[in-house]
């Protein structure tokens, strides 16, 4: 099957790399022509993937054009290129079966939207899959068993798309529930970066889970205020994604937020993560979703306030460990 | 306020430790003479909290009538020591307002009964709360923030252990869910063997996270079918918990797991450890508990094998991740 994959960031490259190895007719594309130097001539993402070999049936291309070709068409762009990328695409005459397979976690933001929503904007009824899970790209491009899940409104895609990225160690589950798939993967990465604040002000494992348990909390009552299913939480694409997000290396919303712990400015801490940090940008988005819908959030709010306010990381966690003591179920969780 | 800790181990003394700079009136029993005579004399745990002074106003004995006096009695004993050291209790004559405050976290192995059903058998009504949630006891005792939850039928009791217990750093939370909170505690603990397992077999942190998410909803539907309320497990005694034994390095039962994983037997595992590991029981006492009830437990089931069958960890991983795919919601979440 012919495939394009839209962007050569890490998780676009070991996408690339595991549909290329299953035989798929694969091939990558990038805007950047020296990063399309490297990968011609040394068949490695150095930037993004150092030390993976990536299939000599991969190729690569600086045409977006590519998307004429394809049956399916893969975004792995940040969200705030997801806009512009899928504006692209409608200039070029797509096959009829076409269904575009988004790996972006985030919400844009002003306008507010999912990546599903500014792709039903730009190309209408274009079928949209979105993959989301606890799949750090490091570890897919090494082949460690990962489970993920794929959501469409319209199950008939989420089952082809579960037929065509499914391998031995990589497990493809699918959900119904486009709305909670694509909220998990975009909010989880807010509590990722106070997780990773509150790890690089030296607490501790405990406070860690207690801020995870307190933020899982706060992130699915938008997310159901949103549409989002709550049984999606409690999956790979909430819990799991979570998990992975606040406690892994990999994750760069977890190291930016270590740096800005560690007394680093946020323009310091993600100069240094280097690539892209989702989080930041979805903390803005969540926290005016939250204002408008009305939904308390308190550790989107001391968030904000570090990042866009300038407020002292310490102070806001050392507030959100002050507030009352109250009865778990009945008031929220804790907090 | 006079109180009594029924053991020595790290959470017993942590907590201790804990309530004894809050200016309680603390006696910890321990039945070692040995340790007795190293804590008198040094004010250090150095077997289960090397590093940590204990407070000049915290006195120990090797004398379990320590009990007539106190109003709080906190068991910080492993499950299969709880009958015994209950018994012994029953010999003595409590004051009328002592309030047991349980920090054992398991399932007794053949009556598969609860601490809390154990107290009730031998002390009738005396009132029990439990305590529970992501609390390493070497974090505790660094006065790192914490948050953990009381569980009581009866509210009253609840409320008044949380007033004795918070500090600053150590928030106490309230819930009238003493099932949820029991249950919660215990199985988590089977979790994180098999997590440990994963993490000793080299899988990645996707893999963990996968295989945590999994587990928290196994681990859950058994507790709601013995009456665990679901809200329990989204909070600090049932994803705190978990996401806490199952990712620290302090955590017992996940070290354990590491080592079978790196290929030690269970005895050895447990030897090295050199503290009991709560999970070896539990998952004895849950694989019986699921078979009674009719419940779906993979991981649990397959970690059995692992512990008392002789079976091979990474074909038992292998098993479970190699099931058909699935509807993450409409079937269970996966695998």
């Amino acid at each position: 099957m012919k495939i394009a994959v839209l962007g050569a960031g890490s998780w676009g490259t070991a996408i690339a790399r595991l549909l290329a190895n299953k035989g798929h007719d694969l091939v990558m594309y990038t805007n950047s022509k020296d990063q399309y130097k490297v990968l011609q001539e040394s068949k490695e993402n150095p930037d993004y993937l150092p030390g993976i070999s990536l299939p000599q049936n991969l190729s690569y291309t600086l045409n977006l054009a590519c998307v004429e070709e394809a049956e399916v068409i893969v975004l792995a762009v940040p969200t705030s290129a997801c806009r512009e990328v899928l504006g692209k695409i409608k200039e070029y005459s797509l096959k009829e079966d076409a269904v575009l397979v988004n790996l972006a976690k985030g919400i844009e933001n002003k306008s507010l939207k999912r990546v599903s929503e500014i792709s039903k904007e730009i190309l209408g009824d274009l079928p949209f899959v979105c993959l989301s899970g606890p799949s750090h790209a490091e570890e897919v491009a090494k082949d460690i068993p990962t489970c993920v899940t794929v959501a469409c409104q319209d199950m008939s895609y989420a089952y082809k798309i579960q037929n065509i990225f499914s391998t031995k160690n990589f497990r493809v589950y699918t959900n119904h529930d486009l709305v909670g798939v694509e909220l998990g993967g975009a909010l989880k990465n807010i509590i990722a970066l106070a997780a990773g604040i509150s790890d690089g002000l030296q607490f501790g494992d405990n406070t860690k889970a207690a801020l995870m348990t307190r933020g899982m909390y706060e992130i699915s009552k938008l997310a159901i205020e949103m549409g989002g299913n709550p049984q999606t939480f409690h999956g790979l694409a909430g819990m799991g994604d979570l998990i992975v997000t606040c406690t892994s290396m990999h994750s760069r919303n977890r190291r930016c937020g270590i740096l800005i712990g560690q007394g680093l400015s946020v323009e310091e801490a993600s100069h240094e993560v280097g690539m892209v940090v989702e989080g930041i940008k979805t903390t803005k988005s969540a926290y005016d979703l939250a204002k408008k819908l009305s939904v308390d959030m308190p550790i989107t709010n001391k968030l904000y306030g570090v990042l866009y306010e300038g407020k002292n990381p310490l102070e806001a966690v050392k507030i959100l460990m002050a507030r009352d003591s109250k009865d778990e179920i009945e008031e929220v969780f804790f907090l």
